[in-house]
């Protein structure tokens, strides 16, 4: 749209805090009406994310403590986007470090906002197929994961009946199973 | 459980920046193997987000401007959920608040953390109906957003196309309408 009434143009950028995983940005924006306000943003890299399933509908999975909100999930192998790392091979390079298991095959499902009220950050959701056990899981030092592998109908369930709770595992699930 | 392997226990926290929208904290957790770490993340409050659907399948949707990915995109109306507010109460109100139609009936879908790996923020995700239209939209001085409304078909293929970009909006119509 070459002038949508609704954008809100930055006019001033501030950076309160940079950390080494996120950045608050403080942002100072033009609203419709000209008047101004403030917005506080947080700038992350973008993430990929994916579904690993095996020809009799087996799928590989992690477990892992979520310390933002202190619970200790079951979700699908994900991960930030290296620099100069392609969306695939990322997908490929994580499902492996995570799971052990390498696609051959992927399918690029959907990109999205995870948090578009006040993050930059963006998830890539693939389905891996054609899957090959290397057994080479590789954790960061601060990283401890757990591997689960389940029918992919009860991580369906799991997802109807809210069980799991990221986004991510819930989108990657529904827009593969449905 | 009583004694999971994989929990990453709280040892010590600050606030290095307390904004009005989020507040930044910085986590030393005690990892599995009993070396810390540390964890930026930040605390929000929860939301909820609504699809309200007539009897003749329209859905009624917003597009509004944000800032943190520098986008206006369509999506469901949602909110931040007041203190004392139930949740449903809080559906009812932004979605009346923001697209002029008020819900009758309510149907609770999930509960989802939307960006776990960094955000303590939950949304609830709810399907709206019997709406009664009451024009009584009501927004912030700096909300500004645009009603838009369409089949759930139109909706649910925009979903599939990845033209709908915002997780709680095509996690709420792929809940409800597949």
């Amino acid at each position: 749209m070459r002038h949508d009434p609704l954008f809100e143009p930055v006019k001033n950028r501030t950076v309160p805090f940079k950390g080494s995983y996120l950045t608050l940005e403080r942002l100072t924006i033009i609203l419709p009406d000209r008047t101004e306000a403030i917005r506080e943003i947080v700038r992350v890299r973008n993430a990929v994310a994916i579904l690993p399933v095996e020809k009799d509908g087996t799928v590989h999975l992690v477990r892992q403590h979520r310390p933002a909100i202190e619970k200790t999930i079951v979700e699908i192998p994900a991960g930030i986007v290296e620099k100069n790392e392609s969306l695939a091979a990322c997908a490929r390079r994580e499902c492996e470090e995570e799971t052990g298991y390498r696609p051959r095959t992927l399918k690029k499902l959907i990109t999205y906002a995870h948090a578009e009220g006040y993050s930059t950050g963006y998830i890539t959701l693939f389905a891996g197929t054609n899957l090959v056990k290397t057994g080479g899981t590789k954790l960061d030092r601060t990283e401890f994961v757990e591997q689960v592998s389940m029918p992919l109908e009860k991580l369906l369930r799991m997802v109807r009946q809210n069980k799991i709770i990221d986004s991510k595992t819930i989108l990657c699930t529904m827009l593969y199973a449905t």
